[in-house]
């Protein structure tokens, strides 16, 4: 077991700051993709500190690299910037300046922890050996995500593992879960048009009634999990929109769904993009309608590796940091799966339920955190990086 | 037979006033319940005549009286004066002045003819026995429509028949249709607010699907007409509505659906609302969801008294006005249905489709008449004024 | 009009023969096409009296036919007389002796009342010109019917007219409906086999099953009458049968449903096949399945002619005999229908229902006709035949 | 690790006997609760040996207890052997003489290896501690299962563990699978008559369609599995049986459906019954129809327990029996769920696939094991049982 007594009593005097940035960064949210003064201010942060950022990506991604000046193993850390479209409750003195737009998620903590960590792993950098990048990515919340990019850019060229960490409103403060192989879900979207032919209301055998067929279609679309899965797997499919306003006396000519796919098995994702094309082609013909499917497989599963996971989860719990449990498996998509998927990672679950009583469910107007989870989330990481960097095997 | 000659020949003289009245009427469009510039331009023109207008109803209709002096029957016309809420195609010269406004049905023409037909009637009064009413009404084309307040209002207080008519696109200019009895559809409209729980796309169990919920009730509402009506009857149920817009990753709370229902008899409208209100039911406790159902029973079936019109049809075709011809039953429905629930009434439809080979269904921003069809409408509802007027027996 | 006096009154004195003979057949019924005995007793009664029959068509089909020998028009009179599957309830004296086979549609009662009718007009043929064949036919409850080979074998060839006449349990005793144009709805029926892929009921994913697939079907298969046919057409569809008996715990590999049409128009027939042909390949492709349609377009809708119904319905009310009254379309469907389709024709209906306030409907193992109905049918259809003979104008 | 090398010699040479009296079973099969000559036949096997057998429960179960004279653990070793009602394909020389009933689910092997296992833990007495029951059970295939009355007259009363192990067609020869925990589903059936109106095909209004309503409860009945259960939890919802079978012309009155639960959670089986119950009611107003449902929760989930199963594995592979590995979880549902229930239990699966490259499904006609199995089996259990009884801990 490596010794992190140092770093450690260096994040604990940095809560303070670690709370002012997260503060800062609440109360400016960008959405994804369009994160420009989130990134300038995080990137300046460190050129005071005399650290170097590097662009990754289409977006406004970028790492700060960290050399120990010995030789050994390269780490990747990884938090998220960027914000959702919600309109921010309650009444925070750090409340969202920027209406309709909120950090409803948690990524100004994860963000806000690891600049932190970032200047105290590079402040006691003598302590341990090889490399820390540390990877600040935009869009995680959007599909294609900000990962993608970045490691079609080469984000985790030279990388051996990749460490990330996600508040968790629905976990006790002062714990850290965590899952071993398949752990987040995999996802897809889809887009389907239905277009029939409308007419008057009193006429239905001039029209072809679009609004009929795509209710059918959301019927028969519920044997897709019901019947086709094997029961011991993971499925959901969701309509989230069904698009067909139109008036009490006309028949409607088109309607647009929106579907969204979660998976564990890659197996699963390929059964259910073959049946829901089916299920399109076969509602075609049914009912005379031009079916459009645009179908979008984006975010992969997330797999933690045992390798990664395990020595960090016993380090965490070791080092006394939190109470460290096997939180089983969560419904949610997260795109660090695609680090996950390039190279051995560990991604943690870092507790921040308020103690009111009250549910905070992460990207509803009324999420919070409990502001003690952020030191818990730089000591966490910090101790699992300096473990994995200092510790004798891989 | 009663002499027409006169009449005729005073409104073949004056068939470049109809249409210079349609075409004014047409270039500055109002929709319903706000047809305040349209009234007041009927009112002026009326005013020079020193005829006398009287307001009925909530809304902008009213009333020209003409008395013959001589005792007799008293005959009410009725015309309707709103448009519709369509952006006009096309580039006529007197297109709709008025953006996103357009007389598409063909109520401008209806108005036009009827006003030269009182002038005329007023003037030729000496020839004919008994009262005139004409009645300009508002709100023809949305629930609850400007015949019903004006009725409530007695503007068929007195009156022992009524007359009206509607231009046809689909009707060849030079023909005159009608039909005996049950002529045009009842209506009804309902909306129905479907609420379940919002949620995340991949944890349903924690939701309750509002799309799911709605699209079973439009599949299971296609019984109504497949097994609740006797196939000799006529009914239409129609969604023309599924609003349940939303994203990708959320479960639906709550769609709305409006639904239109069309009938021939008050027992089938009496049985399809029975049978939606309990499909509603059922879908409350089959999805355990909160469903709300307003139900708004319109208009009526529009019901043709032979003793009326069975010699207005006689009488246009013996008068050699047009080839007239029984039409069948037509889907769409008409307020004037209140008029002939009230009273013996004849609705008349005027052939005015175009010569072009196109089609140019009402409603449509392509609609079109051709405007011969202006002075057939004045001597057809002219002949058949005289004719009750002026006939033996009623 | 002509002179019935010598008929009506021979055929009252008539009356416990009719009455004899029917009580006879429902004592001994056969099912249609197996009518064996049945014909042989019919027959053999002719040949008492020295009337010659002659066989038409694949059945147990016949006719005889009487010559006034007087030039004129030929008319047929059509009577049906095989029986149904079904076990009689009740007690009559004269209940069926063969077990789960009745006369539950009173066929045995048209075929009594023509025979002696036939021995009538033979006996007063002095008193009418023309001629008159007799025809007995098999096989009118089950496609294809025994018209249809009747016909191909040339049954009315030569003939100028065809009445016939159903005795009808839901219309009172002294009553005789009639209807002109169509009168009977047209039928069609089909099979379809729906096969998947059984399985055990644990394992969904590895089975393909075919219950689903086929409810879903149903449920589609409300659309065609609603959303399909015009609303003022006549229509109808059923699922009779869904053949899916099996185990819990085993997915269905295979079910069988039998369906039945219903239309006033051949329009309207060629829209259903259509539709339901497009709604089979539709579910092959939407849930993987063989779908195996075998459609059967059967009994055409029955339309009466004007030019022999009207003056028949009229004789019939000055003659005394009945009540006349237009009784509008009926929902079942006849085989006299191809009689129809290839002459003009006359089908009438006579009132038998019980007055004891009870529901005796057709084909119900609780079938009564009040016998004073045979009487009235000998008589109706016999004022009817010479009116048409003895007439003026055909 | 105990010696268990003079059991496993002896069951070497007993193997000729152990596949005669499989054979023997397997040409005389008895269903579910009827296997009167197959507990003779056993019990008298166990008679000639000197061995006391004792009735247990409603049905033909019974035990045979070997006590070691030494104290120690309270060891039941469990086997079924009811067959069911299949027709054996194929032409074996020891095929099943009882028509229509078949071993096709491999409990006589079940019942073979353990009664020469039992012959030889007696024989071997000397060599272990505390006692052995040996458990003979009926009616594994049919709820409510031969355990339950068994149970309930105290076959487990003063037991420390419980092993069982089925043999398995698509597992290879020569390995043994297990799981730990939750290993096979726990399962409920229902039934459901949906009571309408029988009528006329033609004449949908005056009845109510059951077959209808039956079709859109299949279709609803899909969105348990794919809306309400946690997509991380296991469940399957089977219609097994839609009896409906009816006529071409007729409306059907009433439909049975049959229906299958499997899960692998006692919440999810909660959740499931619960949603179909709330299902049926909203049908029932839905379609106004009477919806009865008799719901039976029976097999529990089958769980395995690590303190019994895991020393059980690695002894069976420590001494060579065969390859041992982790199976995951098995979709079908076992009584011995029940046995698992009131006592630490370990439920074995032993390989038995032919080398033929078909496929030999369980409770298909051409279900066949692999002969070499059985020696396996007795292997496996008995030294599962030994290393049990003779170890250290429990």
């Amino acid at each position: 077991m490596t010794n992190t007594s140092t770093l450690m009593s260096r994040l604990t005097a940095a809560e303070p700051e670690i709370i002012a940035i997260r503060e800062h960064l609440h109360a400016h949210p960008e959405v994804s993709f369009q994160e420009h003064d989130t990134a300038a201010y995080i990137k300046q942060w460190y050129q005071q500190l005399h650290m170097t950022t590097r662009d990754f990506g289409d977006g406004y991604g970028f790492v700060v690299d960290i050399d120990s000046g010995k030789p050994g193993k390269h780490l990747a850390l990884r938090a998220d910037f960027d914000a959702l479209a919600v309109q921010e409750g309650g009444d925070l003195p750090f409340k969202s300046q920027n209406p309709g737009v909120m950090h409803a998620c948690g990524h100004d903590g994860h963000t806000a922890y690891l600049m932190v960590l970032a200047r105290e792993l590079y402040a006691t950098r003598s302590e341990w050996s090889g490399t820390v990048r540390i990877i600040h990515q935009p869009a995680e919340e959007v599909s294609p995500g900000g990962a993608k990019s970045m490691l079609a850019d080469g984000v985790l060229d030279g990388i051996d593992a990749v460490i990330g960490a996600h508040v968790m409103s629905n976990m006790p403060v002062g714990t850290v879960g965590y899952h071993l192989h398949e752990t987040q879900t995999g996802r897809a979207n889809f887009t389907l048009t239905i277009t029939g032919h409308g007419g008057h209301a009193s006429m239905p055998h001039l029209a072809n009634d679009a609004i009929v067929a795509g209710s059918y279609f959301v019927t028969a679309l519920q044997t897709v999990v019901s019947r086709r899965i094997d029961p011991f797997d993971t499925a959901s499919v969701t309509i989230g929109s069904f698009d067909g306003a139109g008036s009490f006396n006309a028949i409607k000519q088109a309607v647009t769904l929106k579907g969204d796919v979660r998976v564990m098995k890659e197996s699963t994702r390929k059964t259910i993009r073959e049946q829901i094309t089916t299920l399109v082609h076969g509602l075609e013909t049914m009912f005379g309608v031009k079916a459009e499917l645009n179908y979008d497989d984006n975010y992969p599963v997330l797999v933690n590796d045992p390798a990664i996971m395990t020595p960090a989860a016993e380090s965490i719990a070791a080092a006394g940091v939190a109470k460290v449990f096997d939180c089983g498996p969560q419904d949610p998509s997260e795109d660090f799966a695609y680090f996950a998927q390039a190279k051995p990672a560990a991604f943690l679950y870092i507790g921040c339920a308020a103690d009111d009583g009250q549910s905070h469910p992460h990207h509803s107007p009324d999420f919070f955190m409990d502001e003690r989870a952020l030191l818990i989330a730089a000591k966490a990481v910090g101790t699992a990086a300096l473990n994995y960097l200092n510790g004798e095997t891989k």
